[in-house]
């Protein structure tokens, strides 16, 4: 289950968004995810105006190492939703090989 | 040195912006950082997007590592410019182990 | 399925060593495991004998980052095999919620 | 100061071990450090011996984590003491460019 083939496994037919169906997954976490993101685009801005304003490298540094922290929590966060979701219902439908090989790729990146 | 001290080594007389004297430091490369601030921001707003068009969870983790990438590279190139700049003018006016411990600070933190 | 209640699931009978039946799982690798983890001791003594015989900083640093890969690497793939065994078994016997959990929470350790 | 050419600075000639003397220091933690890689050589070993026994994979991928927890903070430890002798001395000489470049890609080594 590539990701250009999408995971049908996800989408429940009440929830397929418009648009294409072979791409859709509905976060669970959908508004809460939102925000995080957003606060954490917030804070790569600051970084930027910290730039902007010749602020000490050492404070820009800890501030980008706050903003990595944040990231890799949304990550896990996905990657949880992604194995109870997308991985569990390969795996019952008797099609989990992919669905693991492609998490475990996942990880690894994000390991990175 | 610590962040709270400000750096005065770095902010050669010359450079020095307006403002609190005690915390300024002007970096080498300050354009061109500022642009991949900027184009790590546009990635970030990207992910949200992502996840208001429910896209596969995949992919939003695959663009997260690849920010997670880019900020550390930005991270490299400022600790990279403060041991050439803060840490070694520190060093060359004996004051370097106060520098050094907070490099090493900084370089933990990163490493996450 | 905390690994103090140990993972039946893994552990076909034929293939259950003696002793504690609550904590066994054959490894499907165990042979070039064992043999990769043997060549990581190796290297560690290897360091060890840097540190002795006074090698340069740099070179020893270089060493240990290279036994770090090499651990990374047999941590996926016991992590690869982990899930394509328990984790499977527990979701395909309806389990699976706290077999996801424990691998979140060993990707999150692993991350580091 | 490329580690080939060893780093002249840290050896000061009393403590120069025989051998070669382009590649000699003496790490300030000699002991320290020496019995914190034998108890890492020790872990491995340990971690060997639970594939060995069939161990519940959870439980090894948790000994691994603590080792490379165990890795890292002796490789923190070494990248502080060079940078507080080979790093320091080589930018007091007026020679801490490539110093300091050798610095920041061991820190994008260990970044991992």
């Amino acid at each position: 289950m590539t990701s250009s083939e999408g995971c049908l496994h996800c989408a429940d037919p009440v929830d397929m968004a418009p648009g294409d169906p072979e791409r859709v997954v509905v976060q669970p976490e959908k508004k809460r995810l939102l925000s995080r993101i957003n606060r954490i685009e917030g804070q790569v801005r600051g970084v930027g105006r910290m730039v902007e304003q010749d602020r000490y490298c050492v404070d820009i540094l800890t501030q980008i190492t706050a903003i990595r922290a944040a990231l890799d929590s949304v990550a896990l966060q996905l990657l949880e939703d992604h194995a109870h979701g997308c991985v569990s219902r390969a795996i019952a439908a008797g099609e989990g090989e992919e669905a693991i090989a492609e998490l475990i790729d996942v990880v690894r990146k994000l390991k990175g």
